[in-house]
């Protein structure tokens, strides 16, 4: 059984989508493609390497994850095939597989060159369907990756710009909003561990997080930790803290967006906790 | 052939979906997963056991249908699994199997405790992935219900709390509007037999619906029996009534929301029609 | 492998596609389904024909096409069934067919009377459930489309009203947008040869674009052609122009929507070109 994800910007209301499934059935009738989501705005790869990071681990091995967020498609950005934790991605040389080669820096990744398995003519402006649907379903039927092109070291790849867990100069952890789902929860690219790094002698009910001008202290254990409409923070299904609502919206009621930044410190039981 | 349809309030901006599909493709890589529906309102219990209703009976018998709309994901809620109309069922014990248990009240039901079919560590927020996902993913491979945990009685399961239809202090059929759908139909609980049960003598042309300020006299065959943007009641695909416009939309010209109430009764010929 | 795609109005928040989904399956459970798109505006018949045209191609032949975009729903328009490109379709006489006929004029097609195949009871307002998905599931089993019912001439079909290309009183030639894509790409129904044929001796830079207040001279290889924010003309992915804005929105700046017209006509180097 040969499954392929795909993860778009391409919305779900024209036939993009359903032309790239049309691609790789001609190829590979037997695959089983899976639509992971289209709904990534539009060419922002940041959120698409989010969500990718999400999801990739959960599938079998050997399965082939498409991802197609171009904001350089028609220019000279390559195409790169990538083969990491026993699975294999195929994307834009834009940054995308970013969080997946920081998770695996062994990652072995090729420059996606060979015509041969690309559908022809190839358009300026749809290399899902010329380019990414095609290669994709030639790995899914065990084509070797050696043969798309030259191996390049994951470091010749567009490197993401992510912004990387640091102290401000207050000695607090600064943080950021990385996503924000469908309920308002807001994701953050913070774990216990890494605020443990920091602040090896908090425990978890002494930690502050502050998002604008809302202080919320200690990790909570579910959502009914608080009230209905009250804010909390907990380890969401990611693995990293998130600023959740019981019952409510944590983006609507701390008016936070994707991109925001959040700080962290231990907080003591003496002053210094400005709530 | 496993087929395992999926209902669930997660949108499909985020990976949630995807998630819950790799779950089950690493236990069964041979399911057919089938997305109904990702659109339900967040944690909207009602809407769900609404559409689950109208949907189940059309699959092939042994298909396992989850479900996860589930606001006390992370509280204590049990997790049910049940088998009824040849068909199997995943989904919180919050009452969103209601209806499905009011049309088959000897449904066999189970509260799944055996961890040995979770995905571990199970997380305080997305039971989808760690508990509805991979015990679904079992059943479809023919897992027996009996080792999931104790069988319990439906009756000991959440209700749902569905407003029966009953006479008004006037005399008249109150009814409920359960869905509405993209196109603005008013898809109600009530059905002909039942009109019929508390009007036994009125003809279908006789039957006078209000809605708001406005009554509909008598129940359509097709849409074309009013002029465009005239509204018209006619008995749905569902086998309900359902308020309706030609070539419009009944939820934009009558005002009506989901929940709103309206009444049915017999009309005759002399006065007391007030339209 | 029995592939059949499904192109509706329905939606993705009811459950009008799953239980599509379940009457296929309950018929032919290893077909596989393939969602093209559910968000055709409601009831829009000439955008769901110009969507259909742009994927059907790219699937692999014997694929079943169903199309379900039915203002007439419960009237007496037919039910058609047709074969083309060898791929076999199914839909509303309604003229949504009409520009797979334009392609392909040879195409067999077959008014679908015989009730056999269809679901029972019909009823007056889903005829996706009870008439397109059963006959679409029977044909995917390869039940010969003869059986269905008596073969009609293509030309017997409800015509699809589109504009054809014409030249208008100044000389210039009219086309369409007939789609807006969720980049905000206009895309029209005027391709190379077309043009060509009406202005051979013009040179792709010589071309001019007029939609609105706005002249576009020249066409475009790729998006990094003008600035970011700029407006361009290329070929887009279906062959035919675009009008689309590098990094931005061509419908946002251009002020657009589908139906509108705009003009081509060849430029000299002399004057006349009111830019």
């Amino acid at each position: 059984m040969a499954i392929i994800t795909l993860l778009t910007d391409f919305g779900t209301m024209d036939s993009y989508v359903g032309i790239m499934k049309g691609v790789i059935l001609q190829i590979h009738p037997q695959a089983d493609i899976v639509d992971i989501s289209h709904g990534i705005d539009p060419q922002d790869v940041v959120q698409a390497a989010h969500e990718l990071t999400t999801y990739y681990r959960y599938f079998p091995q050997d399965t082939v994850h498409i991802v197609v967020v171009d904001p350089g498609v028609g220019s000279e950005r390559a195409a790169l095939a990538m083969r990491s934790h026993s699975q294999t991605f195929v994307a834009p040389d834009n940054g995308v597989l970013g969080l997946v080669v920081k998770d695996h820096p062994d990652s072995e990744m090729v420059r996606v060159t060979n015509e041969r398995f690309f559908r022809h003519p190839v358009s300026r402006t749809f290399h899902g369907r010329d380019i990414f649907a095609p290669v994709a379903a030639h790995l899914s039927l065990g084509l070797p990756m050696a043969q798309l092109g030259q191996p390049i070291s994951p470091d010749e790849a567009t490197i993401l710009a992510v912004p990387e867990p640091r102290l401000a100069p207050g000695g607090s952890l600064l943080g950021s909003i990385v996503a924000i789902d469908r309920f308002g929860n807001l994701i953050t690219d913070l774990d216990p561990d890494t605020v443990h790094r920091f602040f090896p002698d908090a425990e978890p009910e002494n930690i502050l997080f502050t998002i604008g001008e809302r202080v919320i202290a200690g990790v909570a254990e579910t959502y009914g930790a608080v009230a209905h409409g009250q804010p909390l923070v907990l380890v969401g299904s990611r693995g990293c803290f998130e600023f959740s609502v019981n019952r409510g919206s944590a983006a609507r009621l701390l008016g936070a967006a994707r991109g925001d930044r959040f700080t962290v410190r231990a907080g003591g039981p003496g002053p210094g906790i400005p709530v």
